[in-house]
């Protein structure tokens, strides 16, 4: 299997579509669409190292328990359950980025790195956009300053009990990386 | 926040961009770009009930192994680690197409549902994609037979230390739900 060539099929600020020509293990020539963030293709560009965004999973070390986010997504056109995320800014590091997407979305402090994920895929069949996932713990009080009128984000603290509860709530509707994290938590109460 | 309307910008067989108009939280109007491989965006069907995908975690119970898949993929250019996946066929439900694609990317016989997800978004900033998670036991023995000569598909069985020791190396891809998936069974030995 060998890339070709790529052909950018949209041209819009925020994400494009593209036509990825490929061989086939036969030797044949064939295509793949994709969306993607960047202007030109990861199996292009080969920029695997700096993921395109970051998820937080915030643990409230004062008060023992998670920060979940509530946060109405067109995508979704209705309210979806996750964690604090947002887009890497140009020249920023994975950890600068959480560190500032956590404050901007949920008024709190990051005080410590856990963990960083290396940059993973969200879903090869159709992008190539990559996220880490930084694990902190966190302090301070929440708040929704931060939001735009574009922005409808609500954050609480949430114990392993409080977890449980949303993940079984069949009306609700999850990110696929927060419901893996929100099930384990709700499991062994720990991130 | 409320939905207007949407417009299907491109018109591609899998997977195609729409520009979905909404009210900010002032009233504004605002537009937001998102891929999907649907005719018309979820957030306007509100298709939630069937996942686009599924991604199966096989626990092989003889083996007593996990069972791991190095993939292909165009948008990467290059392999990746994660589990069988595919998109859901017409009428088919989630526990039906993990069958399928068990058995069609694996070789292997699925033998018992452990858990379903609910369907879960890929990446809302930018796709209303759902996929359902399903863990499995299964049987058998691997076999790449059922590959086409598009798929490039090499599957195999993995203990708690080679999965770390997966997770451990910094020049693999993985895909975002797996490596969660990965690095929990890497610490604990259970799906």
């Amino acid at each position: 299997m060998k890339i070709i060539k790529t052909e950018k099929l949209t041209d819009y600020n925020h994400l494009n579509m593209f036509k990825i020509m490929y061989l086939d293990r036969d030797g044949s020539q064939r295509s793949w669409f994709i969306a993607s963030r960047d202007s030109e293709p990861k199996c292009v560009t080969k920029r695997f190292s700096v993921p395109d965004g970051v998820i937080i999973v915030p643990f409230h070390t004062e008060r023992n328990k998670l920060v979940v986010v509530k946060e109405f997504r067109v995508a979704v056109g209705d309210y979806k359950y996750g964690f604090p995320a947002g887009l890497i800014d140009e020249g920023e590091t994975a950890a600068e980025a959480a560190k500032r997407e956590l404050k901007e979305e949920t008024g709190l402090i990051l005080k410590r790195i856990l963990k960083i994920s290396p940059p993973v895929f969200s879903s090869t069949g159709m992008t190539d956009e990559t996220t880490s996932i930084v694990y902190v713990e966190c302090g301070g009080e929440l708040s929704d300053m931060g939001n735009s009128s574009s922005e409808d984000i609500q954050s609480f603290f949430a114990s392993k009990e409080d977890v449980a509860a949303l993940c079984a709530d069949s009306n609700l509707k999850f990110d696929a990386k927060a419901w893996l994290i929100l099930s384990s938590f709700s499991e062994n109460g720990r991130i």
